[in-house]
């Protein structure tokens, strides 16, 4: 028997080769062959269920993460998986751990700021897991301040100790992934107070909890924070609080690659290179934006297919009603999303090269691209979280009601999404980030200094303020010169408005200050242009497969002037385009979503996601959404009795008008 | 010993009588001794408590909703409340029930469409809750369009019944709340079919569970649909399907008011005008935009609060960093959102008048407003609650990592939400209706129909799309007749080039088809010139009481050039302000927000929410944040026990490398 293809139609009309996209999705054909086979390792093993999460306690939840994450290290043990299979692996249990604390921030803490003898101490039994570590930086009142932290942690010569210490309340330790119930040691980031100074704050190993029976050690505090955002998500994971009462440590458990403290208590700095340390930030980041492009891939993938089989209004003569992903509405919110998903995907590419390329300049003391990469890492982080972010959501309405049961994948993957849009460097922040940068840039014109790589376009300011665009006709919107030159025109002078408007200020910071709402924008417009300017850099790569490089031509196109119409306000009134020129680029944007309707199915097929990394009854490879949802619903919690629990208190006596008599 | 306050000093900073603001808010000094004597009831009744409910099962959280709703009923009885208070202590219970249903939805299709004799004979029990009632019209195949239903009921003369029947699996009754475990009645929504033809869709009285033992009755297939968006929030609800096998019902339980079956089974038309209906759905969404302005000032109030204790940054010489509320980042995300919710608040209140003034009117057979007011409540409903399920998540992120606590309780005001954007009609199909009526007035326009109301100013079209608007410096933007004009002209050109555009394709059909994003576009900018023009009526009333009027102003002020702002790609294209004008509305907003900042916290406290009823640590009014989050975190069930459940079968074998031979 064929299998069941609700799709089989939507699938036939594709001009183009799927296969071939999906390597181009994957980044190359080994990438995708190992994700390939993760994510099918993953989806045949019972253990990795994850179709009953919401519905599981808190308790229950927690003990499958920890099943889990057991599971996958012996399986990766059994199965010899290479370092790069068992990240993906990882990847496609898809369920927030300790194990991702331990590996992403505690072991890579110790590898860049620990000297070569702790790292020989630490690392091999971190990598064995025979201590499970997590990463103690943020506390209660504080956050994106790193150098606000109040935990201390005061050396006492006389026993060469650093005493570790929270003296308020808010200076607890808290959100700490794999802290709460979990991790027997942490990277806890302290204030340093030796001679008689602080010296700010530092990295110290601390012991938690027993390796004999996992008590907290004496004078140690911790527990789990709570109930976090939405069902299943980021309730798998134990963020923790954590409390010092003088806890000892030896001297040699600070982390002293940078920094020491000598057994007479003297502060030293190292000559390492401090900049070093914005390596591994990029590094962070080009993943953060990786997996932003994994996320909205995914939930785009839900809202196309199931706008395929959804129909709603437009039945001609009793025959079946029109899918919902013919309405122009629909194209117009979802096929943005989806050219989105691409562009994050390749401008994630884009900055492994970049972590690449800078990590080989800091090797070689070349500090000279720091800045520049520096924003570029963070303003990147932050557009193309805070667009997935939405977009989820965006994702869950264009499902209809039907987005808002657990079981259309939707609503966990908003929740568990979220937080990216916060750690690693809050989103607003790390645009006011940017936005210094582009100030500096463009302060630094008037001495001739040109600046470079995403940057390198404000050395041709003079012109950008004065140019005009050329469109004539809707068609004329298909020229990446002329969409690259408009972007970068809004972008340069929303910079240079920003720029003159602070020197009106008597000081740059008050200017600052004030106009921060401003500077957000430009830094907007600047890391927009960034992803635009690498999605036509990758279409002027050699891009093999039948009709691939149209489709992403068609994305490319649909990503930019979707941007556009939804910033016209920047691009005309900055006189970057006229409003004729802008509804010409919407008149295009319509004919690009005929263009892309026909292939929307494959488009989001080529992501490769699975049934079980989807998570999804709503986008279901085979589109058998209504059997699925009707199947789905028998399995709620409230269906394992058909009198409800509560039925004799509080039902049966309002029917009965014993309401006045019985206990309620 | 005085009562701690947090926030002591930043409510003597006030420049306005919070008490005279309470009373504007609440809308009369009747409405607000009603809503604070409900809110303190509610408050301070143990069963009623609700800070557990995101750690609850599923099974748990349903069984607390059929006690609290029974504690409702007893306590309205005992108290002897009136219908209004009754309505009042409901809202503030707080916690999606089948009683919400059966009041506001079952008891309401019966009084509406209902004869007089199927009134006398079914109200009085569903009054008593003798039997308890839902709505069951959404299918699982079929959602926004009613006409496409697929649930017949036929008419059998032998036996005078209807039988009533789901012929598909897409037929299946799907969403319905209280449905699922509790309704022993629903209107059931079906295709009416006698004498061989099909009449299309018709309510029927259809009895689901025995009265004795509450099972279901032969023929019924019904349970509830699972789990939905986030933790506590709607699943508390038994939203549930249904399925019939035949099921037969006396040919009374049709609701006859306006169309009958005979017992011939002749179907026959009513003289009762079908506008009546209009008036309902009015009333419906007056409802819910007046709650837009509820949930929408509660995400306020608690983002306002906490960004006034939360501290980042700004340290000077080791003193106290700033507070977030003084950062202009964070001032230009939350005032304009404070004053919506001020400006939903009064546009809620004026729809009761047009809810009035239409039904005044029906009763006396006039339908002349009819459009206007249908298009009118349809827009006003869609751009609310759009706004106000992004308005909360925007107050979330304003609270940084700890907003993504549960108990911030941001996530289940979100999650609880949101459905108000797809159910009593989807936000994208509402505007898609605002805009037929938009370009139905401005094609009568040629034949000097001149249109009404909150169309009126399309009657000045020749002069709104040639005006220019008079702001010469930032201040000029706070006259009332220039903010006015402005947005009339927005609208009045963006509906205008929708006409002009349409007039271009084969058929009106085509076009409204193809360029429906823009005609979405277009009721957007009529709907939020409704709002602002509304807020501004109300500034021309008599306000009482020190400062309160100066306060509005500036929030009306606020809503109307932040919108301005986030829109100006609308006002500038279209040559309503020029991009000087705008970047001069920027300047007077910013001016704003200082002037709003030292009056934020009393803004805030004028909606008069209790602790209770905001169940959010970080808004809590007495601003000791850090205490509470410590406390709330204990709640955790992972932290019942030390060593979590789990550590013996999943950690310890790991730390103890027993993971090879283990049973994980």
């Amino acid at each position: 028997m064929e299998p069941l293809d609700y799709h089989a139609e939507e699938r036939s009309k594709a001009s183009f080769d799927v296969e071939e996209m999906k390597i181009v999705w994957a980044g190359s054909r080994h990438a995708f062959e190992i994700s390939d086979r993760a994510a099918r390792l993953v989806a045949s093993d019972p253990v990795f269920r994850k179709d009953n999460r919401t519905m599981l306690s808190r308790k229950e939840l927690f003990k499958d993460t920890l099943r889990k994450t057991a599971h996958a290290v012996k399986r990766t043990i059994e199965l010899n998986l290479s370092e790069e299979e068992t990240h993906t692996l990882w990847f496609y249990v898809d369920q927030p751990a300790y194990a991702n604390l331990h590996w992403g921030m505690f072991i890579p803490a110790i590898e860049g700021q620990g000297t070569e003898k702790q790292k020989q101490k630490w690392l091999p039994m971190a990598h064995n897991m025979q201590i499970i570590g997590c990463y103690a930086q943020t506390e209660l009142g504080h956050g994106s301040n790193v150098q606000g932290l109040e935990t201390t942690a005061t050396f006492d010569p006389q026993t060469d100790e650093f005493v570790i210490h929270s003296p308020t309340l808010t200076s607890s330790k808290w959100w700490p992934g794999g802290l709460g119930k979990v991790s027997t040691h942490a990277v806890v980031y302290a204030r340093l107070r030796t001679d008689g100074q602080d010296y700010g704050v530092h990295g110290f190993i601390v012991q938690l909890r027993s390796l004999d029976d996992h008590s907290p050690l004496p004078g140690i505090t911790v527990g789990d924070i709570g109930m976090k955002f939405g069902s299943g998500a980021y309730n798998s994971m134990d963020n923790g609080l954590l409390r010092f009462d003088h806890v000892r440590i030896p001297r040699n458990q600070m982390l002293m690659r940078l920094s020491q403290v000598t057994r007479e208590g003297k502060y030293v700095q190292s000559d390492v290179p401090r900049q070093l340390v914005y390596g591994t930030m990029v590094y962070v980041r080009q993943i953060i934006v990786s997996e932003a492009s994994c996320a909205l891939s995914r939930a785009v993938c839900i809202a196309t297919r199931y706008s395929a089989v959804r129909r709603q209004f437009g039945s001609e003569n009793g025959g079946p009603e029109t899918q919902v992903i013919n309405y122009k509405t629909q194209q117009s919110r979802l096929f943005p999303l989806l050219a989105s998903a691409y562009a994050f995907r390749f401008v994630g590419e884009w900055m492994k090269w970049l972590y690449t390329d800078v990590s080989k300049r800091l090797q070689a003391n070349d500090f000279s691209t720091l800045p520049e990469v520096h924003a570029c890492a963070a303003g990147l982080k932050s557009i193309t979280t805070s667009a997935t972010a939405d977009a989820i959501e965006e994702c869950r309405k264009l499902c209809g009601g039907h987005g808002y049961l657990s079981c259309s994948g939707l609503p966990e993957l908003f929740a568990v999404y979220i937080p990216n849009c916060t750690y690693e460097g809050d989103n607003i922040v790390m645009l006011l980030q940017v936005a210094r940068f582009l100030m500096k840039t463009i302060s630094r014109l008037v001495s001739g200094k040109m600046p470079i790589g995403t940057a390198a376009y404000l050395g041709r300011v003079e012109h950008l303020t004065q140019c005009h665009c050329e469109v004539q006709r809707a068609e004329d919107w298909l020229k990446h010169s002329i969409i690259l030159e408009a972007f970068e025109a809004r972008s340069a002078r929303m910079s240079v408005a920003c720029a003159e408007s602070l020197s009106r200020f008597s000081t740059p910071e008050e200017g600052f200050g004030e106009i921060s709402a401003d500077l957000v924008e430009a830094a907007v417009a600047h890391c927009q242009l960034i992803i635009v300017s690498k999605f036509i850099e990758k279409l002027q790569q050699d891009i093999p497969g039948k009709g691939v490089k149209t489709q992403l031509e068609n994305l490319c196109n649909v990503y930019a002037l979707s941007l556009l119409h939804k910033h016209l306000g920047d691009f005309v009134s900055t006189g970057c385009i006229t409003p004729k020129q802008g509804a010409l680029a919407n008149e295009q944007l319509r004919s690009l979503y005929s263009q892309v309707r026909p292939n929307a199915i494959a488009l989001v097929d080529a992501f490769n996601h699975t049934d079980h990394y989807l998570g999804s009854v709503l986008g279901c490879y085979d589109g058998n959404v209504y059997q699925k949802l009707y199947e789905e619903a028998w399995k709620s919690p409230l269906n394992d009795t058909v009198v409800p629990d509560g039925y004799d208190e509080y039902i049966r006596p309002l029917l009965k008008q014993h309401f006045r008599t019985a206990r309620l």
